[in-house]
Order: structure tokens, then sequence, then C-alpha cells
């Protein structure tokens, strides 16, 4: 397979180990297409790349992935995964929602859960929102924490402690992944607080969009300037050189899709993967089930 | 949403409760469609069709579907799945191969294998294979019954017991499912020994489809009579008014996901889903919201 790299990534990775500021990302950025028409045969390009490195990563079996989407309500991350996996065996891709945790959940380790929803070998994972949640809506709402456990000592300093070593197990966690064969692609899904505006008022206009909104998403606006510090301070302290972050732009929904199709078809491209060669014996085993067949009256 | 129901199904349906033949359902039976082009141009309809009846699924949230291929090696189960639902968002559909059950799924009732793969309200479950493969795969080797819970009479006997009793917990499975909001459809997908040997013999002499040639699918044609026997007596016994089954020709593979596409489409379709209505208490949450937004400086 041709390494499909149209796009310079360069723009969204969040680099590993320095200074970051959200600020230097605009939402609205469009840079690299002239125009939505041009991004729309760059996404097209792009779902048919990932559907052929889909069927490679099927056939080879050995590496797995999983792909991270983060976000803000209305940034798009349902119709960006609609969109950019649309032409990917069904057989192959597995999407895990991470709502609210479950009982069983809270009373064990927070990285229980994705653990719980790896994928095998030759498979993609999806995960729409992640374990960055918890030093995310987390970190926004430490009240959540009294429903988990946390060293006595934490609780007593204030929990600054706490969220550094929540970056730390991660960033633990996604090295043992990269190390055993399983690629991580990281998407922040950048929208503006102007955009996410326009498109709640599209919700709440539209009666087949209503079961989309939901009056807490209304709540969550109030603590954006929390958010947005949440998120600058997780991106820099997680961004590492085995699972960088990408911060996509996500004020236009055609040039989200196109540059998140296009990191993930070029990354996966990048395993360099083939059709498994077959043995010796295998091969025997072929000439022998040919020589079979053409026997057969 | 349109009812989507050009083709007539008919031809494809197994009428519960009557004596099947196999010899009656010609694999190669394109009747419906002049040529591939008008095959194709329904396919596109449909595959449409049901990336729309898909949402909606999603959406109220009412009714979950499970999709169930059964068919001999080489009948095209992989190729229909990956064509006939490629327009379907990935977050709604998960898909179970049925391989050979693991030690801890041996050790229990053939039908704890499938209950643990039940899809959640608003999802689309597809079983590559299923627990079909229990009253087909182990009724042409019924060796492979050592391995499994048996009633001692039944063992002494012989089998025949066994399979009836099969068919009715299979039946009294697919009812409670139907019943509590489980649209259960299930295809046969019908290759002719002729063109299954085309088949294989491509895979043979195509070194990309090596991987998806083992020595096991040759043992396993030496068994072809066995298997259209355990076939036709499972459709006869297993087609009941809430959950029947449809044979589908696998010969033309265009023909077969055209055929598919059209009978998922048209089953979701008359589930009469709507999007679903905001309670007199959401529409004023809604309002509030608008109220709220638009007050935004």
């Amino acid at each position: 397979m041709k390494t499909n790299r149209r796009l310079d990534h360069k723009p969204f990775l969040v680099p590993p180990g320095k200074r970051f500021r959200l600020k230097d990302h605009p939402p609205g950025y469009t840079g690299q297409f002239k125009n939505k028409g041009a991004a729309k045969e760059a996404l097209i390009e792009d779902v048919t790349a990932l559907a052929e490195a889909q069927q490679l990563l099927w056939a080879s079996a050995e590496y797995s992935v999983i792909i991270i989407f983060q976000a803000l309500d209305a940034a798009g991350k349902d119709g960006t995964i609609r969109h950019v996996m649309s032409g990917v065996n069904p057989q192959g891709v597995e999407v895990h929602s991470f709502k609210a945790p479950t009982e069983e959940e809270r009373l064990r380790h927070f990285l229980w859960r994705p653990m719980k929803a790896m994928p095998a070998r030759g498979r993609i994972a999806i995960f729409n929102r992640s374990y960055y949640e918890e030093v995310l809506v987390v970190r926004v709402h430490p009240e959540l924490l009294e429903y988990q456990y946390v060293r006595p000592e934490l609780r007593r300093k204030g929990y600054d402690r706490l969220w550094e070593e929540r970056y730390e197990s991660i960033n633990r966690l996604e090295r043992t992944l990269t190390q055993n064969g399983c690629c991580v692609i990281k998407f922040f899904l950048h929208v503006s607080r102007a955009e996410q505006k326009e498109r709640f008022l599209e919700r709440i206009n539209n009666p087949e969009k209503h079961w989309k909104f939901s009056a807490a998403d209304i709540r969550e606006r109030a603590f954006w300037d929390d958010y947005q510090r949440a998120y600058e301070q997780m991106l820099q302290a997680t961004s590492t050189s085995w699972a960088p972050w990408y911060v996509v732009p996500a004020d236009h929904k055609w040039f989200t899709r196109a540059v998140v199709a296009d990191i993930i078809a070029s990354r996966i491209g990048r395993l360099k993967l083939r059709y498994p060669k077959p043995t010796p014996e295998q091969i025997e085993g072929l000439e022998a089930a040919r020589q079979q067949l053409e026997a057969e009256k």
C-alpha cells in the first residue's frame, strides 16, 4: 500500500515535552485546503485508502489500532466517526462510547474500563470519549472524585498531585500498548465557543435533532474556560513520542473530517503491513488442495 | 422513512411450518435483475436507505436488530457484510464472529454465547456464523458433542432428539428476543458446489488471498451432502413467523448483496420507527436553553 500523505500533519501535532497553548490552534483554521470541494475530494481518497489499510491490518493480524476522540459537545465527534469510517469493513471496527461509568466500573481503577475495550490484533477500536474524561470532566468537577477511590493523602493535599499521577498512569499504559503492537491515535476536535453556540441552536431548532440535545450540554458550556484549561494541561502532559495528540480544528466539519481521515490513513500506512506470507508447509497444502479440487469429476 | 421495497422477498423466504427443499432454491438464480448493473444500482439505493434506517434506529433507541449470516465457506459472507453495511455508522453496529468456542464457552449452555453478544437497544449486531453452528457443523461432526454437556439419555438414544431440542431452544430464544424488541433477520447464503470450487481455486491462485484459505476448508467440502442435509433440516425447523429464514442465492455476489441489503432495509423500515418526541418538560428545557444561548453577549 502506498503511504497516503498529502497533508502536512505538523500544524496539528502537540509536540511532546514542550509548552503547549490552545490559542495557537485556531478552531477555524482551514489553511491547507482552498475550499470545501478540495477537502471533500481528499476525504474520499483517504476513506478509500483507509478501507484498504484496514483490510491489510485485518489480514496481517499483527497490529491493533485505538483511535481516541475527545472534544467538547457539538464539536463533531459522531459525524467524523461516521464519515471517516464509512468505507471500512464493520467486521474489523468496534466503537466504544465512554459514558458515565457504571457502579462496577467506579469500584475499580480508572484504567480498568479501557482495558476491557482493547481491540484484538487486526482490529480497530474507536473510543468516542475515553479514559481521558478522568482528567477532563472529573478535573472540572472534582466532586465526582467522591465516588472514586483516591488515596487519603491526595485528598488532604488538594488534587494537583492526583492529576499528575493520572497523566503518568495514562502515559505508562499507552507506552505498554504501543510496545505491544497497538497503535494509539489521539484526536482533540477543537471547536470554538461561537461555533458550539450555533450548533446548539441548530439542534434546538431542528426537531429531528432534539434527541441529540440535553440540558446538561448547556450546563457544561458554563464551564468553558475550565475545560479549555483542563484540555490544555492534559494535551501537554500526555502528548508523547509513542502516542502524540493531534488538535484538529473543528469549526468546519469538512476540514475536520479530511484531516482526521488523512492522519489515520497515514498512521496505519506507516505500520508497513504486508499480507501474511505462507510457510513452505502452507504452500504445500495449497498445492495439494489445488490438485484435489482439479481432480474432482 | 419510506419503506424501501422494490424486491419481492417471497422467493427467498423459508415458509414457517412447511416442508422445505433446498433444491427448489437454485444458487444461480438472479431472476429479479436483468443484469449486474441494475443490481448494483439497487444496492446503492438500499445501502443509503439502510444508513438512514440505522440513524433512526439509533436515535429512537427502542428496537435492536440481530442479523445472522450462515453459509458454507466461500459463499460470500464477509464481502456481503462489508458491502451491505458500508454506509452505516460504525458506532451503531457490532460484528460478532462465532469461531470455535472457547473452553469457558464450552462449559456453558450453547445459547450462553449469543446472550453475551446481544445488542443494546438502538444497535445492530451482525453474527458472522452464529449459534446455528451448533446444529450444523456439530451435526455433521457429532464427535464435537464429546466436549459438550449432553444429557446421558440423549447420548444413549442417538442424537436425533438432541437436534430437535436444540431447534426448540433456538426458537424459544428468538421468540423471547422478538417479544422484547429485538428484530432477528436470518440469512443463509446458498452457494453451489461448482461455484465454491471456483472460489477456492481463486484463493489458491491469488497470493493476496492465501491467508483466507485453510486446509480445513477442503476437508469440510468432502462433507458437502451432509451439510446440505443439515441446513435443510435446520431451515425447516427454525424458520418461524417471528424469525423467518431467507435463503439467498450466492453464486453471483452482486445478486446476493442486492437481495440482502433490500431485505434488511425493508425489515428495519417495517419497524415504523420515529425520532423521539420531546416531552413537555423537554420542550420547556429546549426553550430555556435557546433563550440562554441567545442572551449570551
